[in-house]
């Protein structure tokens, strides 16, 4: 197959073992399976301290919905230009609180920064930032 | 105002001085509300360590939607017993490959096997989890 | 040589090119010794989720050594039975505060224990702990 | 006391009672003890952020003492200019394996990329660095 390469890997018998073992338990059907994805998370680790790399980012947040002022500086920060708001997912949690998750595209170091801004604003009670490198660094 | 409580903290100068420039930065508008959130963050962290907590999770995956085998195992999982998938959002990234986030509700232990069985799913590239524990351990 | 195995491990081009770069980075000598830099990570890291595990942990702190009960505490805690502690080292950082490292030797859930009856010590102004898992958790 | 401020935190009841119980199983004395500690550590966790800020670190090491070069280029490194090796702890884990504990003083930055360097280092098994910034990042 075009575009694929074969390469050699020497390993301790006793390690490979309890690596087998591991990657059993964690469902995957073979060792290169699994292999590609530590490197891929390895890659994706180091490209996410660059500020510059370009990310996919979901925002979760729990808040208080009856914050209505906190619902209108949420949406103002979504229409940032320096940022793309792709999607938004609002799920009632119970009669107070609510969990958005918004899904963000543009550069690590913009995102955090917005997401510090929004973890701060009165009646954000919780949050959490998930980051995904969608290119090499050193292309963007 | 029912239920709140006033507590008194005791900090040394330098450090409230320090604080106080943080959470500027933050964009904080009082030092309750800040320690607030280290407070929630610190019992939110505490809980995810219990398998039986009660949590909301935001799993995002950057899979290749080539594989229409993934995208049916994918459906599967969504559809499994112990836990509740409320939502998710499916967004393009480019020609090959698809970001998911999917919005489950269920117990800390069950969501990370869960995730650790998607993870491990041919075709998907990348994959993180973030928890939010939505109830105290104790009551659960 | 005995003992150890030769697998081969099939990668996309384009993500076997971005890795060489990383790992050149890095200064590792050849893809086998990152690859297996990154099986035993991984392996490291699932065996201190059990509690039972056997691991090695660097316990950092700074603290006031002014608060000789302090002192006396933690020495106390370096000699309780469940633990072994093997070493530590005592470096003045200013005239007010000193690090201490303390290796120790035990079981997971005994050290995090351990660990944060000592963060929570009056005088304890940071700490961090560093587990390093020793064998494999079914082993033991 | 001079140099220490007392200030006013509202918390609802709920929350308070739940930070009550944690900081008791933990340790605590009191809630100002706890809440400094809090403090601190978000202070310390933000300075870490900064390739600049000052910091001491506490590297530690599994690796082969077989591997005499490694020894060699372990001792090498220590002695680079930039960080001041302050103490090492040297342990014998096994009849392969040994514990190193190197406590290095220096620049968050150069210590991530020395750490780095040391870890890809062929005959190290495994690795982990432990920051803690011991000033204030604006001052330095």
């Amino acid at each position: 197959m075009k575009g694929v390469e074969r390469i050699g890997v020497s390993l301790d018998k006793k390690l490979l073992s309890q690596f087998d073992k591991l990657i059993a338990k964690q469902g995957y059907q073979s060792r290169s399976e699994a292999i590609r994805d530590l490197v891929r998370r390895q890659l994706s680790g180091e490209r996410l301290q660059h500020p510059k790399a370009k990310a996919v980012a979901a925002v979760c947040l729990v808040y208080n919905h009856h914050s209505t002022k906190l619902m209108e500086k949420l949406t103002d920060l979504q229409h940032s230009h320096l940022l793309q708001t792709i999607s938004s997912i609002h799920i009632h949690l119970d009669e107070h609180d609510c969990l958005e998750v918004i899904v963000l595209r543009g550069r690590v170091g913009e995102i955090n920064k917005m997401a510090e801004n929004i973890l701060s604003l009165k009646g954000v009670k919780l949050g959490r930032i998930n980051l995904v490198a969608t290119e090499p660094t050193f292309d963007s």
